[in-house]
């Protein structure tokens, strides 16, 4: 038996996210029934990012074991076509037997993007959340800024999903919002309703860690999101952190505005 | 009576384009639906691009009469509560009795957007056209410089859509290839299946003219693809415009690549 690893993307949004589920139809049934299809037995995937529904990825990693012959680098390919355009392999390569996509240290990386703008946009409708309200982008920066490093982020962890582990100290190696503005917005008169001409532009919160916790993300970016609409003050950020009590932090932010970009092993790097 | 000019943005994957049709909905029918729903009395609406199916806008402009007091920049919000989310009025203001938003001379801008990469992006896949191939950009560009200015462009008309109107002469203002490279995707292990790293990027062709052919875009991107990926050389584009023939162009390049950004009406502005 050989252990193959595949880096999957897609689009959550017409999926209940990755586990298979009794509920509806999840990116992990979808690609199994790919696989089955392609080699023709039951084969199943474990996945490194459990990820919610309507959440979407660039980079999650899931594993199979087959004794196909297939180069692995060809699964990429082969898979593909099996699969709905909503879900793209992206690399495939082998891996050792030992390797586990969950048990095995990893580096990920989410992003978290809004779209902040008058009206919506029907275009980016389905990755960004949009925002009508003004933020104060350099606040969300200086708040994200405490982050950073290893903390218990027991504030920021959601109720329900997967068992708790039994810590909650995870580091944050990198954390930045990227701001673009959108000039082709420049001739469409966006403007708020008193007629004023608005500056409209995306940000993306960017965070890369060695785990983020059940909701951490989400969390993080609607804690990021009051104090950039001036509901609270930069200074929260540390206390909640200190608080290791969910309630301290904001509202988990909608599931659409999420994609895990990446997940890298640096043991096996 | 009063005129009301509409700025409307719609993802196009879900429609059969603007014009109302018997086979499928049209964003004509649901904008309409809208409108009357909004106004409680039969109101209809009429459009300066009827886009084909499967074409996006940002800036679409569709007009409609109405007796009903509200203000006219009010439309906008009021509107988008009673449409879909993917579409969306970008602004709404009142326009003279006499103003036609096809019989009116106009600038617009169209975008045709390619995703040049080894393997699809599903969050890119309804609005970007895949390419696989490597395309020669500075080609493409210089290629596309040759239709700026004022030219008859029966070579670059679509059999169908409209009835033809009295001339093929249209005059391209500007014209440009944007090249993007996608700096998310270095982690990824994007490579082709020979193993080696691709760089991976999105191209933008953008053009703003006085007037456009039914699919005249669409065939100048199928064109310049053509070119990129030198399949025929840059000299053959001022050929293709010289020869007045539909057939010496390339294919009609797919719908969903192609976004109307933008519509001016300088006799008004």
């Amino acid at each position: 038996m050989r252990k193959i690893k595949l880096i999957v993307a897609y689009d959550g949004t017409n999926y209940c996210g990755w586990q298979i589920q009794p509920n509806g139809i999840t990116v992990q049934e979808v690609l199994n029934r790919a696989l089955t299809d392609l080699l023709g037995t039951e084969t199943r995937t474990v996945a490194a990012s459990r990820t919610d529904s309507g959440v979407h990825a660039r980079g999650n990693v899931a594993v199979f074991s087959t004794e196909a012959r297939m180069p692995a680098e060809r699964f990429t390919f082969a898979l593909n076509t099996y699969l709905p355009p909503d879900i793209r392999i992206q690399g495939s390569e082998e891996v050792p037997e030992s390797f586990h996509p969950r048990f095995t240290s990893t580096i990920k990386t989410y992003e978290y993007k809004i779209l902040c703008r008058t009206i919506p946009d029907p275009l980016r409708r389905l990755d960004y959340l949009f925002c009508y309200d003004r933020l104060d982008v350099e606040a969300m920066r200086q708040a994200l800024a405490y982050l950073v490093g290893e903390h218990d982020f027991k504030s920021f962890q959601g109720a329900g999903g997967e068992a708790s582990t039994h810590t909650t100290v995870r580091t944050i190696y990198k954390a930045e919002i990227l701001k673009e503005e959108l000039e082709e917005d420049t001739g469409n008169q966006v403007q708020d309703p008193g007629g004023r001409q608005r500056e409209a532009y995306t940000l993306r919160i960017r965070i890369t860690g060695n785990g983020f916790l059940y909701n951490m993300v989400r969390i993080i970016a609607g804690t990021l999101l009051d104090i950039g609409r001036g509901h609270r003050p930069v200074s929260d950020m540390p206390q909640i952190l200190a608080a290791k009590d969910r309630t301290q932090a904001g509202p988990t932010a909608p599931a659409h505005g999420l994609t895990l970009l990446e997940i890298r092993y640096p043991e096996w790097e």
